[in-house]
């Protein structure tokens, strides 16, 4: 199986500074340097590109809305990830040790390995270009990227979620606690972020957008920004219920190698047990889920990966159908400025009015 | 037309007493004081019971679940408002001036009268009875009304949050503010907000659950309860930003009084005025609906109506698929307990194990 | 004894256009429009100013920091309120019902009057001007302003939170809640908010700043700032506890009337009682109050009061350390960039070091 | 010079069950398992210990309030760590790479090492014990405690917060992100979270409470337990602010090795620059720094260290002065149930009145 890796964030460099304007050069934004009767020459570097290093192909393509004198930057293709030219720094891996996973069933399970990617005078041949210099068209590709891509990050999500829920009602359960009540108002609230994930994910499949001139199909926009923005908003409070809930044990935990270590072993279990009749290793498995499940690389990629917070706000700003919710206030304050609304008719007269 | 109010609140008294523990009296929840051969005599009041004084009937049905001892509470019933023995005192209009729509442009407008419905030794017939004491249906009639009543909230408060969303969007126009980013930021939230209520709604009935041998459909609870919660809890927020946008004169307006007086027009036209080209009979109209969207009563409203937070808080609870969740992470820990799950089999061995 | 009004808000017409650009006149913004021998004429609206027209004298002031064209507006004197050539249009009241303290126990106690004040041309001569067209002036008179204000807010913000604390905890205790746990939890957040409020005060007076050679103390700009922040951005949360613990009554509630009536009084004696032992009236009377204290004009008091929540967020950036808060990371990063601070020095050299 | 640590947290175990009724075994509290006569003989371990394992003396206390049936556990002693039968495992280490602080800036300088320690049959001479059984003054104990505890969280807290807000407006400046007015925003949230955590720490120390028959001075318990609660009950707020300032590299970013070799050195120096001017290297420290900053560890010491939130709230809890409340909402309600209080006496009659 061929796999791809979508290759669109820009290291950027000064985000006050437009592509052409960077200082002290301009390959912060990856750019066609020279065009050939074959093809064309690129420069720059795409940054936190997942899984990169373990995929075939690489789909290129701009990471905003160009202006004119950006017009070098709107370029679009799609290339083998072993071409001259290219070369990749990998993130370090989250884990302090491959393989061991009880202390790290997370990252020891996955690395994404989101990698930067440097493209470094880099020839692609003219059947692999989509996009070249049509600067205007730069920002519809960015912004239709995002429809996928807001909703490929609710599928995962709400498996991260089932887990991360189920850490925590699994350590209320292991310490004696699910029958407090302020644990399972906790409880009650990561469920209904959980399962509003997937019910917001969903219903963007569901009310998905179709273009039959175009033949395309894809998400809801603004349903999937909602779901994207709420999951992102809402993760820094959903891991504070989780590590609220665990206690301190999640800072302090020690190693496994000391659970599994013979001479100390019997201490730990007989001194990290919760409730009776719960082995003291599942209890330690979980709390080490939930350190590994609340780390950094967990918190920004759920604020970042996907887009970040304010790209969704901008998303749902200028999807909005403002004119429906202005009609809508209007009526209710009977205010007549001539325009009209297929939905909110204005308001018939009243019999009292005071105006008279 | 005929029309039905909902009557299942009690007054309830003491909230940590039973219905039959009451003191000094024990009628603070509706019950049955006499079973005679054609009917029941009941006894009680049932509060905020909207539109009950412009209803033909009443369906009374119990607001809890009932223990045994509780069982004369556990009582279920149709009548007309008009029946012997009922008396209605009425909520305040929260309008100060009814007629004036220019001041009190909702309030004026609405009036849901949600009166306490006092039932003083009341004959009940018997083809109007559909529960008698059968105490331990009485939790289930509760939640299934609750079903329907969290979905009925949603498709209104869909609806009122678009008032509230173009009335900020509109003052924020009046203002020459829609191109500051915190404003922007603030609609953003406003919009996602309106949106994910109607979305989250809709979705309740697409994915209703049916029951096919009792003939019955009703709005899934899981989602309809999360739509309930999503609003009440952010409702707060909502009128936060709003109120924010608008500024002070949400608080300090004068009455359309001295707007329409011939004496004071002409100054108030002159200073309330806001963006060139507006009207100021526009901005103050908006003003004043901002001021009564975002009054005690709707705050109230909000919060209380449909069920408080904490009733939808502990409907999620006890819908949560924790079996699930607890699959979910034993699978990513590790934890082999002996227990199953058709969605989350254990995780293969990987290659390396540091367990040996 | 003479009381003073403070009269610096201008009534500002499109917020995105600086007074001399407004359209479609320039009088948005108070300023003066003629400098004769004896003194100047100045025309332009003050709004929400509290207190106004039972005050004997204005003390008038420009609202933010001025430009050279702005000149003009750069204006501060004190003025008896009779004068000739100003009118005061008065905020509506609050309270339904003037004298009626049962169902408005703090609206009808306490009419703040902030009223819109124009001046129509108005005269003041020399002797009672403090700035004029000293334009570069402006913004330090608006902001050391600012110091005062805020510090008056928390003043009786504090005095108001022990009341609505109070209402809290005598709404719980009326309805036998007090012993429940989320009750408590948000008692316990009501209570730190409140007491918080009077700590951050007091704190901003204890650590007053003083400039000796201008025989002045004022407030600590940042303490009190920040308490004016904290009350103004939690207002609303608090607010929601409170109406969640009181229950759906404070929207339901009769009027006063009703429960003084003969005929109708021994009904809601009887069902708006709550634990036993409390006389209803109590109870009533605290459903009242709570209603009062949430209203719309306190919600936007304690928001736009003494400034937007923009205004005290710009004073903090503004006056925030940086300088102080960068040495710390530097030194916690181990940058070296020549920079030094008298707090954070470099960290000396670890005995170990990556780098070699 | 000697060191101390102190060991109070115990086990716990189940946490619904009290010492004495644990499962399966009764040691989840330290416990005196024989009272010679030179002495006691003591078991159970203390966890979270923090630098225990470089301390000369334990402190060890219980950890809450106890009753008759486990006055076994009412002990407080103070001993050498390196007295027979006490064992110490400690804490894994939260740095990758001890002596990196290039990647690990804080986590290799700072390793609290919390350990847990246990008491297997450890005997305690009597001159070294301070509670003997006397359980009723177990919890004055533990809450006596906690007074100097929550302010000493104040204090080291206060300088985590200045390195945090310093990384993060040192990431906005390096970015070119300074006067982003969303950033501006954040960073006036971070300085004032910063600022009130100082004020209210200092304030807890200005305004202590000094009980003079016992020569007693401590933090004034509502002011430090206001100040700890502020700080845990946001922590999350702030992490989640400055990563999104600081943008996805936090999650993504290379270890200093590649950037260190100088195979790919000049690769990351160019592509990972930010505002023209800004060494590449200093941009990746703070970005290092961040991530340090914002772990699990730094996460879970927020919440848990120094007592849970729910701990903090229940102190404020019964620490409040409800009396005080309730007499400020009794007189602005007119309530006047016979109490009276020093503060807020009834108001005086107004001129007119509903009730006559
Ligand atoms: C784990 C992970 C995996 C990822 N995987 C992929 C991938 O496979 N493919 C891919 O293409 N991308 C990927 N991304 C990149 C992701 O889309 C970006 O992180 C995200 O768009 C934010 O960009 P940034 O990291 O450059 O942050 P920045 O853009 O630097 O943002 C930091 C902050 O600055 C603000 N800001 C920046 N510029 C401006 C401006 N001009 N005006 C106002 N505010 C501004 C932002 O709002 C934010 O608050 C991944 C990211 C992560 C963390
Ligand atoms: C405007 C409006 C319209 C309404 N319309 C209708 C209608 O048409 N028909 C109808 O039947 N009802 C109606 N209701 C009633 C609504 O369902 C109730 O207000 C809601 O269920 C809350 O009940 P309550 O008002 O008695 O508050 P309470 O039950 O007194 O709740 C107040 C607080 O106490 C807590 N609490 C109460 N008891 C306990 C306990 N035992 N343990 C722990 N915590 C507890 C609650 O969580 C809440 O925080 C309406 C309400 C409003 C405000
Ligand atoms: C009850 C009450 C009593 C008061 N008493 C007094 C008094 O005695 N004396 C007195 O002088 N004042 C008084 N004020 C006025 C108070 O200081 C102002 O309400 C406050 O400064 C906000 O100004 P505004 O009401 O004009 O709102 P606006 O300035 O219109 O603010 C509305 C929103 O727009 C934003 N905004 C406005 N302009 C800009 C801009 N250029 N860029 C970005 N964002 C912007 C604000 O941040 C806010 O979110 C009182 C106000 C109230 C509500
Ligand atoms: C980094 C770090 C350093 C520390 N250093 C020290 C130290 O030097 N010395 C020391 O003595 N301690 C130390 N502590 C311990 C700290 O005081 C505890 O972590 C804290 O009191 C919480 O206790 P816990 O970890 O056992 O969590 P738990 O008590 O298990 O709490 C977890 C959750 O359960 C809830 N909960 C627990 N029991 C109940 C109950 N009966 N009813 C209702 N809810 C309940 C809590 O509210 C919380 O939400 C340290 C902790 C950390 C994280």
């Amino acid at each position: 199986d061929l796999a791809i890796a979508l290759a669109m964030t820009d290291v950027k460099g000064d985000r006050s500074l437009r592509p052409s304007k960077q200082k002290p050069h301009q390959d912060y934004y990856l750019k066609i340097v020279e065009e050939k009767t074959s093809g064309i020459v690129v420069r720059g570097a795409k940054t936190h590109i997942s899984d990169s290093p373990v995929s075939n192909e690489l789909l290129v393509m701009p990471s905003r809305a160009m202006q004119e004198d950006d017009r070098d930057y709107a370029v679009c293709f799609a290339i083998p990830v072993n071409t001259k030219g290219i070369t990749l720094i990998c993130t370090e891996a989250d884990t302090k040790e491959p393989g061991n996973y009880f202390d790290y069933p997370i990252s020891s399970s996955v690395y994404i390995n989101d990698a930067l990617v440097i493209f470094d005078d880099v020839f692609v041949p003219y059947e692999r270009i989509f996009m070249q210099k049509e600067w205007p068209f730069s920002g519809d590709a960015a912004y239709m990227f995002g429809n996928f891509h807001r909703l490929s990050a609710e599928t995962y999500k709400a498996v991260e979620l089932e887990i991360l829920v189920g850490a925590a009602v699994l350590m209320a359960r292991y310490n004696g606690l699910e029958r407090i009540s302020h644990i399972q108002d906790k409880l009650a609230w990561l469920v209904q972020y959980c399962e509003a994930i997937e019910i917001l994910g969903r219903s963007a499949c569901e009310h998905c957008v179709s273009e039959p001139e175009l033949d395309l199909v894809y998400p809801n926009p603004m349903i999937a920004n909602i779901a994207k923005l709420y999951f992102a908003d809402n993760w820094h409070q959903a891991t504070k219920y989780v590590q609220d809930i665990a206690g301190g044990i999640v800072a302090t935990v020690p190693s496994a190698k000391d659970f599994l270590n013979p001479e100390t072993h019997s201490i730990l279990e007989k001194y990290f047990g919760g409730k009776s009749g719960i082995p003291t290793e599942h209890r330690l498995k979980i709390i080490k889920l939930i350190k590994d499940l609340t780390s950094t690389y967990q918190d920004v990629l759920a604020i970042h990966a996907e887009g970040s917070l304010a790209a969704q706000k901008l998303s749902i700003f200028s999807l909005a159908d403002f004119e429906r919710y202005e009609a809508a206030a209007k009526r209710a304050a009977r205010i007549d400025d001539g325009t009209t609304h297929p939905l909110y008719s204005q308001l018939p007269e009243f019999p009292q009015r005071i105006l008279e």
